[in-house]
């Protein structure tokens, strides 16, 4: 009966107001994703992945679940995916090796969790949400953050499980690259662009669960071919993943600037501060960091439903779904 | 005759405005730093090397250098001393380790620079100041970072450097008194405060060049009995440092809090689009910070040469030099 009397309630608001509310949005990674260079197969996986994700999130909010359950369901199933860079279909870094970050906020009391570095946790995204549940700590790296998860009763894997060949190959084209320029980068001598599958694929989600609470999540695996234990904007609260009582963010590009930029902070920011609706608060984010010399996009939801997914690069795998389940999923622009 | 005119202009503004132009402040830690538990001569040291920091960085200017090397000539001295918690009188981690963390941000670009969890580094400053200046990346972590230092040319120490008698003793009574009393502590369940040496003493610089630049920089140890690879604030960019054309802002405290308030970069939004003062926006975002059960204290100094220094601890080393070389140093509220 509370259940028919919510879904009318929703029937006449939408009627009335025309405005849909959403309750997560969910991203695969922002890149040069170009129709040209896609096949129809892969559109399809692609798309089929993120309604699955959408899908596993949804689920949790009909059970009741909180918006940090609804992340944790949807952002798993993306690291569990060799589709995008995070979990199962991480990068390589230079190394060799398969290094993930992953970063949770809960939005009602600024609670927060995060890890670096880690090379055997099945899902990085879990192991944030258990430093956030259940350490004093908001952020833990390398094999300590292994232990930990491990203590906490997470999955452990070989860190062989990470290797596809996809991310193999793309390791070798970019060493090969950088073998026949070796030019010397620094943050003040930057390349134009990076090879696509440098900094690409990083996953995310946002969630408004029924208590009004927003959780917001990022995964990843980094950029191909990292050195010196980088660690990018994933794993960076204020950075990569940003959520308070009015909105929560997910970022996804050039990692190095959504730092620079505080970038999940500063949408939170000109909401809060300037009183900025979403979509104006998200572009002139992604405006900033574009003025900066980087690229990318982001997600974010707000405590009414809306979303926002601006991004300056060609594509942004990207998703979301309404409170009655209706699930939207796009690639380009 | 350039010198003159300057000198006269500032005699003359200062005349006129009564305000006194500082051009770099810094800290040596917050916490529970109380007259009854000090000697003088403790009192002395600190005031001695404090000053010492001040005068270094105030040099620099002297010579023309720019904010960075002057946060860089300050921090140094700091992290060269065992009085505080950065470089030599690091604290221990609960594998009895050493483990640093520094940061830098240059506001002119908003470029920066940070290094987590390393054992081998003399001055993590001069990493971060490199991994800024002379790498692609913001953040760099564990050997990744000791060997991008090494290849730096900066200097590598054996990790017994770090030990010092009084942190080491510091960490056996925290382990004491965690063995009598082992609760369960997550963040949502934390303790009323933690020992003193728990998290003390992490230094940090803001200065203010001649050409209008302002730069940021932090240094610590983290906490006492840290596990699991904990990261704190003092390396994220946003939370510990951060730095725009307006303001610079280096905080010292219960890490974990100064990440979820992001509170540097919060100090520099309250600024940038509430147009509130220097003095208003840092002690609103200590205020927020004790709000939520946190503690702890910061430095700002924005391009008109303000400064301020709130903290809701009992004490802060601090201290502040003006830009005819005039030095302040001060312990308690």
């Amino acid at each position: 009966m509370k259940n028919a009397a919510v879904t009318l309630f929703i029937f006449i608001s939408t009627f009335f107001f025309g405005q849909k509310k959403y309750v997560m949005v969910i991203h695969g990674g922002a890149g040069t994703i170009t129709r040209e260079a896609m096949t129809q197969e892969k559109e399809n996986a692609y798309k089929a992945k993120l309604t699955e994700a959408l899908k596993a999130g949804y689920k949790e909010f009909t059970y009741g679940k909180t918006s940090v359950e609804a992340v944790a369901a949807a952002i798993v199933i993306l690291e569990d995916s060799p589709l995008f860079n995070a979990g199962k279909g991480a990068v390589f870094t230079s190394d060799e090796k398969n290094e993930l970050d992953a970063s949770i906020m809960s939005g009602k009391n600024k609670s927060a969790g995060a890890i670096a570095g880690v090379h055997t946790i099945k899902n990085p995204i879990k192991a944030a949400i258990a430093v956030m549940e259940k350490s004093e700590h908001v952020m833990l790296s390398g094999e300590g953050a292994e232990k930990f998860a491990k203590l906490q009763g997470l999955e452990i894997v070989d860190p062989k499980y990470f290797w596809t060949k996809e991310r193999w190959d793309g390791l070798q084209k970019v060493k090969k690259k950088e073998a026949q320029n070796p030019t010397k980068i620094s943050q003040n001598n930057l390349p134009a662009s990076y090879e696509i599958d440098q900094k690409f694929g990083t996953v995310g989600a946002v969630a408004l669960d029924r208590k009004g609470n927003i959780a917001a999540g990022t995964s990843t695996g980094g950029m191909t071919n990292k050195k010196y234990g980088r660690i990018g904007d994933a794993p960076i609260i204020g950075a990569g993943t940003y959520a308070n009582t009015q909105v929560g963010i997910s970022g996804t590009g050039w990692g190095e600037f959504f730092i620079r930029a505080t970038a999940a902070r500063t949408v939170a920011a000109k909401m809060e501060y300037l009183n900025k609706d979403l979509k104006t608060a998200a572009q002139e984010t992604i405006d900033e960091i574009e003025k900066m010399g980087g690229d990318g996009g982001l997600i974010a939801l707000d405590k009414d439903g809306n979303i926002a997914m601006p991004f300056n690069t060609a594509g942004m795998y990207r998703g979301a779904v309404s409170e009655n389940g209706e699930i939207e999923v796009e690639i380009y622009k």
